[in-house]
């Protein structure tokens, strides 16, 4: 048993609390948690990036997916803490659980600024008829934790408008005018990255997220940015006030919430904002239930942002073309490893002009791990390269002209017929979904079929999605642009614009064996308008060669052939006069029409 | 001025109402609405099948779609009422103009039986500002319309469990099951075909749709039919009460519904049940709203009603092959008009043993009319069929065995090589989606770009959906299951199961010189279960060969020739045993592999 486990109890007892919930959560919704809110991890010594603890006196239960079944096992073992595997036949649920250990009118801890108002009503909702309530106010971690790493608040900076393309003036007036638009007048943003975002600032609070902790009130009145003071400068700050921005503390968020009065019609985006801040908000301000504006603006790149996509791949794949290269005269040779190798590839981006970090911890998959979607290799998984099979590789960069998101499969010698057939029918995946032509109001799961059919005609799929929207110099995941087919209502993703970057990135997965995924970043752009409407396509913004090694020419159509064809003949032209001789002898040859 | 819309208007004076809506539609919200209920049509003078009538003491308009607004315009000139031409960009909306032309706390009159309770509290929630309350219980066609058709019932009869596949005992305890399901203990049910479905009933009060007016109310004690007493024989009524259903009169639902107390929770489907309906329902009866699950049911056909409707298709195929082979010998030689050439098909499918009725009316369209989606031929159009162009020709049977849909774009003569190019487009089209392999949880918006793309790639499309749901012996138009994609929410249509038959018509349209459709039924079957799903394919009910003469083959990948290659040898072995030597021997050929 856990001492972390008997401690949260003995504070549960303290305080009264029949059950508590503990997700793996910050008070913004982000994807990546910083180490401060990994309450989750210290009490149940699992590592894996998602998961919810719930702990009653008598039970303790851990939720993930399918990612992590195997290291939740091993990490909980002897722990007291029970594995729940989500999503598969007969688990019970979060909710039945709390039905179930929970006492009629019992007190359920959770800390509501970890939950989403939308989630917390949820879960009022199903547990109304046993009189549970919601004991939100309760910061268990503050309590218990030990040693809790704090928040160390990183320097904010200001992306200039010539990397950003729009002042931050513009950006809030049209967000303005869409508040107005929804019928509100005020509005609270709570997303970390539509903030960034909005006021053209990054910082560097969560690891390979360019954003900061900050929350954004505005009123008819004032805009109001509440951040940790020491993250501004001086300079920035007093920018900022010249630009009419009023900057408070970050704490001062639920304070400023509660000022509001019966003048303000505040939209809030019940999936977004936290139920804390929610309940801190007076009952007489009228709300306005509706999508944050933000999340849709910052997707449609401008202009400016969009010839910085160009610019960021174009290095990228400069970068790619360097590591492919040394990978096919390195493999063999001498000695490689899936983390030397993801070293390599990190060293050729950092050389490149501009690069600013990562933009995810790369992926190298060789052989069986390939086929872990996730992976990523560590001392202990490490694995040397042989010249056969299959290195799965998903990368990505922060420059100051964009982010990058990009897979490429590489047969390293002999594959076998199996695995030629699988990558051919991945292949055809991306390519089709690429070259698709479509009206205005097409929305991902509309298109989604088409990198997926040629799998499907064999009864074969891979059980992500196909792709999602990519941030500029912000977080390699964001919404609300995505390609998906089985996700309905809230989740179905939005209409497609012209100026959203959404992945490609279809897969093949043989547990055990080898994986497979192709993913190239695809910008939405304008093509003819005619009387059925303005009809739109993609450009490839990802800039690097497919081997073609692992084809099966034999199931490729004339058309696949001449997709393929041409997109390395833009590879070619767009790479071939950034990169030195021996590199630019290797694309040539890559880069050949088949 | 119409002298109906001023006594229509003295009727409102005398009632205290500032305005009136009046829809197109029964106390059914049935698609074909019978002549008792046109009374839109009576004070409009307007006979499109579609449009919504308001009336002001000052103005008067007409709200119609696009395929209605020639007709519209001409039948409505001098009659004192306005056109507004629906979805035309700058049309005034319905709420708009009631909100323009209305005083503060007006009476707006309207039969609350003839619109939805959802579109009722639309209507309330749009015009809440103004405090103007429905008038609903106002029945303005009774008091107004003299000479107003009366509903004659006729005889209701009983679709034998042979054909049904299943009794409506079995029907009835599965739906009962899906009553529970949905938290609910009863349930009331307005949709015609849904009844006649559950009981394994066919009416004739609505042309070319078998059902009959009637209601359904279960609750946990009772089952009650609520039909008119004389559509049924005294040896049908003893029938069904020996079956356990209380036989009701039709009026009598307001009242079944008042004697509901608290002990009821009723599942509702507020798209379907009437404003008035749903106002009879005391308050303390608690309401689960819902679909009504006996849509869904029915849309899954059984064992029997599949293998009826392959029969059904077979015999239609023998028509149409009569049909086809006579037209290519007759036109050009003896006169033919789109009107005898619909007639000559009638008599071909009248001619099938257990046919019943057209499943709707004929529509046969040459050249330019061809392009109107809706057309049919009437004495002032009807055209003669020259040896050049296309016919479009939209028919379909109810047989005993169940129903058909087809579409044929029939060459003449001569073709210009942009109706070959577009002809051979839509068969693309109408092919691959047919041709789709899918997993379960696929809807129809998923698959619906596999009938656009051939057309997208131009900048082409098709104005209407891809795809409905067939009845089974009754309404050619049914849900849940359909093919589109741009529609989205409650509209998205349902998850495609084994069972489900839904059409797959793809077009092209160029007005005012021709249009083309070509229209398989689609039976949704099971395919595959592999480690990624239960995998689904369709079936082709329909059986009639497409014609080659208009493929421009060189447009054709080697697959797509496959598909017609692999359709046109289904359609050779299943009919060709069922034709004379003339008609056997023109089969051959029209269905040679190109």
């Amino acid at each position: 048993m856990r001492k972390e486990l008997n401690q949260l109890r003995e504070e549960m007892a303290r305080r009264g609390l029949h059950a508590c919930l503990i997700p793996t959560a910050d008070f913004h919704g982000s994807e990546y948690v910083h180490d401060h809110f990994q309450f989750r991890r210290y009490v149940s010594g699992f590592t894996g990036s998602a998961g919810t603890l719930v702990v009653t006196p008598q039970e303790a239960g851990l939720w993930t997916d399918g990612r992590y079944f195997l290291q939740a096992e091993q990490q909980l073992a002897g722990s007291g803490i029970t594995l729940y595997r989500s999503g598969m036949p007969g688990t019970e649920r979060i909710p039945q659980f709390l039905e179930r250990t929970m006492p009629d009118r019992g007190r359920l801890g959770v800390d509501g600024r970890t939950i989403s108002y939308k989630m917390g009503r949820h879960l009022e909702n199903l547990l109304e008829h046993k009189k549970i309530s919601l004991a939100y106010q309760e910061d268990l971690a503050d309590a218990v934790w030990a040693g809790r790493p704090p928040i160390l608040p990183q320097k904010i900076w200001e992306l200039p408008v010539s990397c950003a393309g729009q002042g931050r003036e513009e950006k809030l007036a049209v967000l303005r005018e869409k508040i107005q638009e929804s019928g509100a007048n005020s509005h609270l943003i709570t997303t970390l990255d539509d903030i960034a975002w909005l006021f053209n600032l990054r910082g560097g609070d969560i690891p390979q997220n360019p954003v900061f902790f900050s929350y954004c009130l505005l009123t008819p009145e004032e805009t109001s940015l509440f951040v940790y003071g020491e993250a501004l400068s001086p300079e920035l700050r007093r920018a900022l006030e010249e630009d009419g921005i009023r900057i408070r503390p970050y704490a001062a968020i639920t304070e400023a919430l509660g000022d509001l009065d019966e003048s303000c019609r505040l939209l809030l985006d019940t999936s977004q904002v936290s139920y804390s801040l929610k309940k801190a908000i007076p009952k007489e301000v009228r709300r306005v239930f509706g999508p944050n504006p933000s999340t849709l603006l910052k997707s449609i790149k401008n202009p400016t942002e969009i010839a910085g996509l160009r610019e960021a791949n174009r290095k990228d794949g400069v970068a790619m073309v360097r590591f492919l290269c040394w990978l096919e005269e390195t493999v063999g040779k001498e000695p490689v490893t899936e983390m030397s190798a993801a070293e390599y590839l990190d060293s050729c981006r950092r050389s490149q002009e501009n690069f600013l970090d990562l933009s995810f911890d790369t992926i190298a998959g060789y052989g069986p791990h390939g086929a872990i979607v996730h992976y990523e290799a560590t001392p202990e998984t490490d694995c040397p390269l042989q010249p056969e099979g299959f290195l799965l590789v998903d990368s990505g960069g922060h420059y100051l002209e964009g982010t990058t998101d990009i897979t490429r499969t590489i047969p390293l010698g002999l594959l076998t017929p199996e695995m030629k057939t699988r990558y051919t029918q991945v292949l055809q995946c991306m390519l089709h979904l690429a070259a698709a032509r479509f009206p205005h109001g097409c929305r991902g799961e509309n298109l989604d079929i088409l990198a997926r059919l040629p799998l499907w005609e064999e009864g074969l799929d891979f059980r992500h999605g196909t792709g999602h929207g990519v941030g500029f110099l912000l977080n390699v995941h964001e919404g609300p642009n995505r390609f998906h087919w089985n996700q309905h209502g809230e989740k179905s993703g939005c209409v497609l614009e012209p100026g959203m970057v959404t992945t490609d990135e279809p897969g093949y997965y043989e547990d055990g064996k080898f994986g497979i995924r192709i993913e190239n970043d695809l910008l939405c752009v304008e093509g003819p308008q005619t009387s059925y409407g303005s009809f739109l396509a993609f450009e490839p913004l990802t800039l690097c060669p497919i081997s073609t090694a692992a084809v099966e020419p034999s199931l490729l159509t004339q058309r696949d052939k001449d997709l393929l064809n041409q997109y390395h003949q833009r590879v070619w032209e767009e790479l071939s006069g950034l990169l030195p001789e021996k590199e630019k002898a290797w694309l040539h040859h890559a880069t050949r029409p088949i």
